[in-house]
């Protein structure tokens, strides 16, 4: 053989989109930088102490149950514990209708897998949720898109992408990765209405629906469209092998509520949905980690996690308020952002024509970084004139530090006189 | 919308096989049953306490980074350690050509991302590891087979079956599952000798190689592919971006030396091809546990793993000895059986045209169970007449007892005037 195999397969992971998280999530470890670049939860919040505790309790009462093989599905009480979780916020599941997934991005990669051949349209929000594309330009998929303002996704723009006919649809409804904007009300009831009209699924990514600062939780898309099926859709859970229909498979993670590092996510969806995941998963990874679910429920049972949670909420919601604060104070006109009620992003626009990603050239300069706003489109270079900042990783005097550096660079490059 | 969206997708993860391991792995849980069905380590060797010890280490000494977000390629000391581990059979990798993976199964998952297109054909041992067959049907592959014996797999019957043009080979040389078997030296070296000549790669699995009871350490198939291309192919660990050359990916996990509930595995490969599927893995599950790695790394540093490696083959040996005695003691003429030198499994043949499929329901009905040879062909129902038993799940009362019972079961199957 004269030339290596493996070269022929270069295009193939090429189509899977970029390093640059990858080479984000190492620019961040620097530490003369402060970043707002990456999407990490802030790490003096993870309950190291009761992860200690959790995990002696896990290996002194289940031993090595918690080190062996275990079943695809999940750890039953851990599926429990989630039931219960989305119940609070009127998902009315039940086991069945549960899957433990490595993390939401696995889940991202599931439903590719099983959806996705070749060529197939999805349709996202503009800009979107960048592990989505990843995970789906593996599966070769197309994508298009409909932009969102600050009520989300622009309804009024989507029965024309719907003419396309996608495969699905992928929304972030709460504090969108990377836009920072909750889809409204009145839009969430159209959005269900338009899906169930053209008989497009909708895939209903929420890892930081937990994380609202102020105003009233919104039903979540999966809720709305039952009630709009059959009133109530959901069996109870008292029945063994209950399923929802409808037509929305719903996502979400401990990442950020508990702790990324341990990989785990969820999918709630009809239980045949559910069937066809589990299958697809056993071939995938078997099953998620049995150690670190025992933990993960160990850690988050008896109410801890939703006090938790409630800590983690005041935490960001002060990082917030220091950042909408710093960028008043320190941002030139002409340069505009969103307001999030919760989550971990907000989306900074620059003047028109205007090129991000040479701006963050100039900002690592200044030893300060956030995500060019290019990334997070599925065509090539669209709005450079945008940027994304995280709210989550840093603290209150870095942020003030940090966005008074970014608002001197953004000085100067705004001002033609001075560069 | 009248039917479900999603009934249009049965037929994907129909393709993905049944659930054969799945429902099997419930099977194991009926307390009256001895079953050598599952592929499970014996839990009673888990180092428990190891583990607790570790975990607290971990989270006093890394505190909030052990449950942090962290790169796809996996955590540095954990790499290293495998690349030293490695090195101990002869494979001189670099941390560059390590790749951790969400145990073994991911990694033919992700190799089947890489490099399976639909309708692309995969040649196999037959019979082979099923989570490979279920793994790569997703990717819509087919299959070509090669029958193996008690020297592992036939070459005399490679290089026909290479004209069919398939992508890759895979192979588990070591105490295969399920066949139990091993490939020799001479047949190593002609394998490597025809996949240079075809051009074709080699996928080799090795989950059991540690495992070796008796005889002498054959030397893995990556290594003697770059010995023969160029003496010795790989560059030293102080180089930075080395990698090796060669026409073999090489796999292996802790499931089986460690605990499968970590879901820990690695591929060792060229650093091009471990860049490829870098990027994979990152739109698959973004990075395997932190915690989990760390927690491994610092269970098995220090020469612990090595040592524990060395009590497992000591039980397994004797599990081994019993079976085989037990199987000599009780099973009829007629029925025949590999002798495996290590691993977890033996492969059984009963006369021809019988079919071990009913057996399993007489079986099950005297408590003892196995997996019926068919599941582990990827055409349909082929050699119906064989089964596997795994001896490292039972206690070696169990063993004597269900191997008993077994016999009884064979000998008025195979006595026709008993029945």
């Amino acid at each position: 053989m004269s030339t290596p195999w493996h070269h022929r397969y270069a295009q193939r992971t090429q189509r899977m989109g970029s390093s640059m998280i990858r080479e984000l999530l190492k620019l961040t470890q620097k530490p003369e930088i402060i970043s707002f670049a990456g999407g990490l939860p802030a790490p003096e919040m993870f309950p190291v102490e009761a992860f200690e505790a959790a995990t002696q309790r896990v290996l002194r009462q289940h031993g090595s149950e918690a080190l062996q093989y275990s079943t695809t599905e999940g750890y039953l009480p851990l599926r429990e514990l989630i039931v219960e979780k989305m119940g609070r916020y009127g998902i009315e599941a039940s086991v069945d209708n549960v899957l433990i997934t490595s993390g939401s991005q696995q889940a991202l990669d599931l439903i590719g897998k099983l959806l996705i051949n070749p060529g197939d349209l999805i349709l996202t929000e503009q800009p979107t949720y960048l592990g989505a594309l990843q995970a789906w330009r593996a599966y070769q998929a197309e994508f298009s898109t409909v932009p969102i303002d600050d009520d989300g996704l622009r309804i009024d723009l989507l029965e024309e992408a719907l003419c396309g006919g996608p495969k699905f649809m992928y929304v972030l409804p709460n504090f969108q990765n990377p836009g920072g904007v909750t889809l409204s009300y009145e839009r969430r009831l159209a959005l269900i209405d338009i899906a169930d009209r053209y008989g497009v699924p909708i895939i209903e990514d929420d890892p930081y629906g937990e994380l609202r600062f102020e105003g009233e939780h919104l039903p979540p898309l999966v809720v709305l469209d039952a009630d709009k099926l059959n009133g109530r859709q959901y069996t109870n859970h008292s029945e063994p092998h209950s399923y929802f229909k409808g037509n929305v498979i719903y996502m979400s993670t401990f990442s950020k509520t508990l702790a990324p590092g341990l990989r785990l996510g969820w999918i709630v969806a009809p239980a045949s949905v559910i069937q066809h995941c589990v299958m697809a998963k056993q071939g995938m990874d078997l099953h998620t980690s049995s150690f670190v679910q025992m933990v993960a429920y160990e850690v988050a049972k008896d109410g801890f996690l939703a006090e938790h949670v409630r800590q983690i909420r005041q935490v960001y919601r002060e990082r917030r308020d220091i950042m909408l604060a710093a960028m008043a104070e320190f941002f030139p006109p002409g340069v505009r952002w969103t307001q999030p009620k919760g989550g971990l992003f907000l989306w900074v626009t620059l003047p028109e024509g205007m090129d991000s990603t040479a701006v963050l050239q100039d900002a690592i300069a200044h030893n300060v970084a956030f995500v060019p706003g290019a990334t997070f489109y599925p065509e090539d270079a669209q709005q450079t004139n945008s940027f994304r900042l995280n709210f989550s990783n840093a603290t209150p005097e870095q942020i003030w530090e940090g966005i008074g550096r970014l608002g001197r660079v953004l000085e100067k490059v705004l001002d033609p006189v001075l560069v």
